[in-house]
């Protein structure tokens, strides 16, 4: 499958029904991945907060970890070093251990799997890693679905305005600083992630309310703000949209407004999902960058093995 | 009290004894605050988890909590909107509240509070909000508050190396980035917003291992990717200090490594913290800006108000 074609595939994936038995006593909820597998315990953490539930991208995991924690595994190729690890301790901890995998290490380890189509980029596959969170849960009907599928669809047949944007960014050498805000900060995040692995610039990002205790004064005062491009996502919460116009105001900033077509939470996240997608897709093409090339990060494999 | 006076305050915060009386049932802590005040919940969660800890840095409370939460809200001025905003929630949802402040409205609405002293920074009174939490739990001896007390005195009699690092990032107009790793990405955050609101500078930070994820791809390929001046902490973990090693010789960077002079947790975490308060410090003295100045920040709050 080419590129595009993955990029394409969103629409389809969101559609799959796969949830997990969760027919147990949890306390807790620890769910474990690293980099376009790690944003999905990140994304769903933000919107489902009925247990807690604690995101682990390192090495190691909390020592609250017991026969009371339902322990999620994500990784796309099954083979990520730091995943697996931490799902061998979680298994020594006498966790619920489930795992989330296209194949790899991981499928062999863990009983309680779901198994996804291999064969595309981890990043590609956010659909097939993130559904089956919000299926256990019972979070998402097929109203919100066909409705979903409808605005991925449509960035998929015209992503013109996308492509606008990544001809600014490559035409001023922007560097894109991305502003979420709550139940989107991790989105804010996949953007800056897509930069790096499709488009490989540099992207940051920050949320809203906390930048207005820190970023703030360089917005104002630093050197180099001319060099960055600012794209903020409209806010669900009318106090942080009257944050984010007076941050403007204040400290003389143009920011992009991103605004979603929709109001429902489910609806705005791939929206916005999607928009990164494909405009960090088009600015690799602009840069006559390969978006599907990460060979430094499979170099880096290489070498630790 | 001057600016280099509250820096130099640091080593007479660490030797607070004040704590938390919880002797009650709970099953997990939730701790709120934005900035300066925030960055405590986050340093203290990366080295204590046998509770779920959870932050919040945001309006609005995870929707577990109740009568099995101890709920910490932490504002130094105790007048933060969202964590006034978030004790309130939390004292309804019947949670255990507690809080740390100088005062303001906080102190007027919980009855177990630590009130340390007012008239500094927020930022420049990390010891004191944070040596309640270690207290608590009783996580730190006198030996050790011994040794932190001689490193931290080390540094505010001698930063030559910190001003040195100072003329470097100004001669050149770098805008630094922070990579750390567990326990320490919070104090790579810390860093990014020391340099955010002393020396009005950008600053961006990540974490190894989950940096090898994405921003392993800009760090070869980006284009303006020599602005940037890399400060890397030394590692814990030898994997991690390898993933350091091989990043760099892939990628072509050149990171500047920051060896802590002890192994001991606690010994390290203000080593660092420290070393970023007098970075940052210098680099506003240079710059010919005030590091006390956050007025934009005030500005910000007022027209909220």
């Amino acid at each position: 499958m080419n590129f595009l074609d993955e990029l394409k595939s969103l629409k389809d994936q969101i559609k799959v029904k796969n949830k997990f038995d969760i027919n147990f006593d949890f306390d807790n909820i620890v769910i474990s991945g690293m980099g376009g597998s790690g944003v999905v315990g990140n994304i769903f953490q933000e919107y489902y907060s009925k247990k807690p539930v604690i995101t682990v991208g390192d090495y190691g995991i909390p020592d609250f970890v017991n026969n009371k924690t339902l322990f999620i595994g994500i990784s796309y190729s099954g083979n990520t070093e730091e995943t697996l690890n931490n799902i061998e301790e979680a298994k020594n901890r006498g966790a619920h251990v489930f795992g989330i995998t296209s194949g790899g290490k991981l499928e062999t380890i863990i009983e309680n799997k779901i198994i996804i189509p291999s064969g595309i980029q981890p990043r590609s596959a956010l659909g097939y890693m993130l559904m089956p969170l919000y299926n256990t849960f019972n979070l998402i009907n097929d109203d919100q679905i066909d409705s979903i599928y409808k605005i991925l669809d449509a960035i998929d047949q015209n992503h013109e305005e996308m492509k606008n944007e990544a001809f600014k960014i490559y035409g001023n050498s922007y560097i894109p600083i991305i502003f979420g805000s709550r139940p989107y900060k991790s989105v804010a995040y996949r953007w800056k992630t897509q930069f790096n692995e499709n488009a490989k610039t540099f992207a940051f990002y920050n949320y809203f309310p906390e930048l207005n205790h820190n970023d703030t004064m360089p917005l104002k005062s630093a050197y180099r703000k001319d060099e960055y491009l600012y794209y903020v996502f409209e806010s669900d919460n009318q106090r942080v949209n009257q944050r984010i116009r007076i941050t403007q105001e204040i400290t003389g900033s143009q920011f992009n407004i991103i605004k979603p077509p929709s109001e429902d939470y489910f609806n705005k996240l791939f929206y916005l999902i999607h928009y990164a997608d494909y405009l960090t897709y088009q600015l690799a093409l602009i840069r006559n960058i390969d978006p599907n090339d990460v060979s430094t990060i499979e170099d880096l494999k290489q070498k630790l093995a």
